[in-house]
């Protein structure tokens, strides 16, 4: 089974290696990094680079691919070779799949067109201006297609696509061998849970840091 | 703040990019991937590769670091370079941590010795013949010396660091940020909650990856 993750500049590392660290670990699969052209992708940071080992062209008909999110997304929206690979993409793929704002880009290929989809919390008005309906789930399936909340939530998506592909047993085997009984600090992890200021000031940090990339860009 | 994380062949990607993606948000900080030399640095599975930025010798005090976890670890509890740039880190650090198998590294340092300290699951003995006192928490804290246990509690391991470098408010601002509310959609992330067979299973599988690895190298 060959499963593909795009990458480009400026994307969040956790929603690309969460997915890899469960898929990578389903009996026959290859986890694929591809990108327009190989070499280093760095994230949102640039703290982190991690190398697309293929370009886009060397697998277009993917089994599985997993689009993560981060600020770059924006910038792709209108990008149409990277559109196309995913339109294309999805024509064959038997699970087609994004994390946090990874979904912004398959509804521009048109592929949540009219249904139920997830996002990052923050970026839930323009997952609906892509045409998608955005609903607070933490994992939507929707036929094949799988969208996950923000960021972390990749690691829960890729449990429960590990167990579609290869049934619960290996999904569970795999959850004990990342180790994966989350126990967080906090309960601080959705706008829901959150203190009203704290999500306030997140909400008005993303804007700058969004705005600060616009600018440069 | 300066943190570090060093690679190494055989490294687990969520090891590391589960603490990065928390460290790298904290205000002022700056997360620095190093390894004995500058260059990629792939994952025991060969899939994935992250870049070392800097060289370990660029780097020998940080306020911070976290040794991941992975395979390549073992290969490493004798290595003069890498044991004796951990002994002089931790020297001057603020904080000194790991996650999963990284705590072996911790311990060929000496850092652990007499101590209470984790790993993943599969790897308490060998914790113990390298001086610590293994424990089955998923965050356990000695002073400034924090190991976490397998893969992907070094998120958790990172909320509580990061509320004691910047307080409770910075960390849940955090864990809003990367949506950490957690999921899972099975209850088999550790040994005491998972199928005695599965656990039977995947320590039968990892000590087969561990054999021949070790007959490869």
């Amino acid at each position: 089974m060959q499963i593909a993750i795009p990458l480009y500049d400026r994307f969040t590392a956790l929603d690309a290696v969460g997915p890899y660290e469960v898929l990578s670990r389903l009996p026959g699969a290859t986890v694929h990094f591809i990108a327009p052209e190989t070499g280093m992708k760095r994230t949102e940071t640039d703290m982190l680079g991690i190398n697309a080992d293929l370009c886009l062209g060397e697998l277009t008909e993917p089994d599985v691919f997993v689009i993560p999110g981060g600020y770059g997304t924006r910038a792709l929206i209108d990008d149409a070779q990277m559109i196309d690979w995913i339109r294309h993409a999805h024509e064959t793929s038997e699970w087609t799949t994004s994390v946090c704002t990874g979904s912004l880009l398959l509804a521009a290929a048109g592929i949540l067109d009219g249904v139920e989809a997830t996002t990052h919390w923050l970026e839930y008005d323009l997952l609906e201006r892509l045409g998608a309906k955005p609903v607070s789930r933490r994992v939507v399936r929707q036929g094949k297609v799988i969208t996950a909340a923000g960021v972390s939530s990749g690691i829960d998506m890729a449990l429960v696509l590990a167990a579609e592909i290869a049934g619960d047993d290996v999904a569970k085997a795999i959850q004990l061998g990342i180790e994966y009984d989350p126990e967080p600090p906090f309960d601080s992890g959705s706008p829901a849970k959150a203190d009203p200021q704290l999500v306030e000031l997140v909400t008005q940090l993303a804007r700058g840091e969004q705005e600060e990339l616009e600018a440069a860009s």
